[in-house]
């Protein structure tokens, strides 16, 4: 049963047990395939837990760009939306499924009341959302302060399966908050070196020699 | 009694008599000259409130260039501190004193023992948290986004006193995350289109005709 995962989370948090009932009766598997918006329009889902896949977390510009803020992998909770549901949030974060992925939902009402009766709750939220503030401040020093030729190199060790890239660079450039053109100067300087080979939405990483 | 200032943030919380006494108690004031490192060195001074003055946040990138995170002004609380205090932030922020800067401090361990005892402390906390975590969402799309021009032009109106800007070119730089040369080339461009007077570390922002 995939709804027993969250009480891994839920019970070291000292939460009597028909509370954790609750939470797993209340909870709601939900699957998304690529590329799709998760929180678009009805706002909170509330208390996400990843089963598997990956949920980009990102920011629009004004201009249209986008950056990713950070990302959720499978075992890892969305604090940011569980938070938005008590409407401290109000920065428009969006979050779109990269693969087929599935979540489990702990809905807002249950997982705010749960909240407020345990302060052990309370503070995993704090540490969550502390973690989620980390991951934006190193997001916001890699885009001021490194160079994006770095950038991109680190991105594509980062996303590699098999030294296979299978992204657009469209794709890469919304991650890195740069435009497609930038991208592709920088991709086709690195195959000029060696480093990477350019095909068709792939880019495959090359073993240095 | 500047210390009664805690009492407002605490009392609504449903604190108890007597650890409300306790905060009062342990509470310490603290002063800061103008462009005085804060939290160097010692890690987390606890929970923190600006009595009067201006506290920048900010980060250092490997280039040594700065970008300022958010501000703390008076009568606003540090959470970003006093969650450091739980080690969840690892992060280097960075604050100094803009001016001549007055708070008080509930030391940290004060602090963690009444979180963990009042939920409402908790979520409280939380919310401060999140406060901080849009204004560095805020601060990253502005940096990402938005032509380095505009957000001079902002900075400057943000900043004036009765017109007047008291910061050097590279002050102004490290809050924007930015070089000195770039912002002095911006600032000049501004002065030829009649938006702004500059002279000796002040800046004059002229009145639109």
């Amino acid at each position: 049963m995939p709804k027993n995962k969250l009480l891994a989370i839920f019970a070291p948090l000292e939460i009597a047990q028909q509370d954790l009932n609750a939470v797993l009766q209340k909870a709601v598997c939900k699957k998304f395939l690529p590329k799709t918006l998760i929180n678009q329009g009805e706002g909170c889902l509330g208390f996400m837990l990843v089963l598997h896949g990956n949920i980009r977390a990102y920011i629009i510009g004004e201009n249209a760009k986008e950056i990713t803020l950070f990302s959720l992998k499978a075992n890892e909770c969305c604090v940011v939306c569980s938070h938005c549901a008590l409407h401290s949030i109000n920065y428009h974060i969006l979050l779109e499924s990269s693969e087929n992925t599935e979540v489990l939902i702990v809905p807002e009402r249950v997982f705010v009341a749960l909240k407020d009766k345990y302060p052990q709750l309370a503070n995993f939220t704090l540490e969550l959302l502390a973690k989620r503030l980390n991951q934006t401040i190193a997001t916001l020093e890699q885009a001021m302060f490194k160079p994006l030729a770095s950038r991109v190199r680190e991105f594509l060790h980062a996303n590699q399966h098999n030294n296979e890239v299978m992204m657009s660079h469209e794709n890469i450039a919304n991650h890195l908050g740069s435009a497609r053109e930038v991208v592709s100067r920088i991709l086709k300087e690195m195959e000029k070196q060696g480093e990477i080979k350019l095909s068709r939405k792939k880019i495959v990483l090359q073993e240095k020699r």
